[in-house]
């Protein structure tokens, strides 16, 4: 089964403390609202106006870190995914 | 009859259990405002600006998730459809 | 006498139980606020940016569905009117 | 004298009861903001964006008619005169 | 000395009883906020946006009239003026 | 050392007395808020929106007059400069 | 490991007192959102609608000035960065 996100929204499954990047990054574990890192498994086709579409500017497979979280929460095969918009992501981690 | 919902509207059809997806999506049946699955029973032909047209992103019979219920509830052949407009929907169903 | 409703406005008349379509539409009565069913007898031009014309979506003789009431009432040869804007309208009946 | 309204504004004279057109049209005289009819003595070049104007969709003789007032008051040869803006002109009388 | 306003701003200079046109316009003296005369003595070139200008519709020398004040008082060769945005103007007095 | 503003933003020194223009233009000292003048020592290079840039209407070595301050205070120099958006700049005083 | 922000954003590091350009640049310590100086660490692409890409203003290695802080702290090799959006940046220090 797949999830399709519409319009600016991604589909991200947040990264647990093995599988995040640890080659300098340091996100405090304990703070509130503090940027999180989550793998994109999803992405929509961005948003149009008119014929003018304005495509995503994350793939799936990026790396995210994002902040304050306003999405929706879904569980696709068990696990505990996130529907956020592109605008919430801060940026990708090479 | 038919209903053709006007510029961004979409008329949509809750599933109940029998109906929905099941290969892996969870969806807690008892939380207030969770995601729902629906079936996109008609789209209006996108909104207008000018000449320009940005067309809709969903199609008949597609599988939608919503979330936070904004729209109008009309009852079709006995059966309680729901008007929604396509920005309330987080993503299609395959 | 004529009314030409201005820009993105529509003059509709409510239908009464007898008039309206009731071959599986059922709008509840008793409640506050719930769509009603109407006859548009006139409609705005759309409206104007420079040169664009945004053209309206509904033609006289139209049944329309709308929602929650924003606009004017006006008595027209002895029948209550009322004056809408388009994007007051969920759909079309037909 | 003759006063020029400027972009979208339209100045217009309130019609007293025997001015108005009784063809039809009835508007309730006891009732608070409810629309009234007026004439429209001169009408604005319209707005201006750039190089696109859009034009007025009113003009000179028209009678008009609002709703919610929000112009301005002026008196012109002894008369009261309302300058408007387009926006608030619900349609013309024909 | 001259001053040039920016923008959309435009220099006026309140005129007193003995220069107002009374030609039949008449604005009460006592009111707070009615609308009120004055002479233009500077326009700005109009706002831009990118490459487009949208020029200001009055000129020097037009007598405006101007409601609610929001503008800033300056005195100029011993005068006070004001400079308001050429929305703030209702009209042009010919 | 050099301070480049972004965007619409610009750089200006206060005047004091001795460097005002006294031409005719006069600006009470006392009150709160009033316009004040000053010298433009910098300018951003505009807003870009895509390829369109909306150049500064205004030039290094101007006077102009601002009113409601919303800028930065920043010292420069020595000296207190402050930055502010095009847009809260009045007029220039020739 | 590197870090790409999104869109309009930029990572900047915060320079210490030993960093700061002193060449007559002048920012209060003790006060609180007074302006702060900090080096270009990364800078998103700009923002796109369409095919339109509103390029950055600001490059890598840039001193750049910023005020009222409202973007994300992440720590990365060590060290505290901030991820700001450019339209919070004042303008560079050459």
């Amino acid at each position: 089964m797949s999830f399709r996100p519409l319009q600016d929204r991604v589909l991200v499954k947040r990264l647990d403390a093995a599988q995040r990047s640890t080659g300098g990054l340091f996100l405090p574990e304990s703070a509130q609202e503090k940027p999180q890192q989550a793998k994109v498994i999803a992405v929509g086709e961005g948003t149009r106006d008119g014929d003018a579409l304005t495509p995503p500017s994350v793939k799936v497979g990026d790396t995210v870190l994002f902040g304050k979280f306003t999405g929706e929460k879904i569980t696709l095969d068990g696990v505990e995914h996130l529907i956020l918009r592109e605008a919430d992501l801060l940026g990708v981690i090479d």
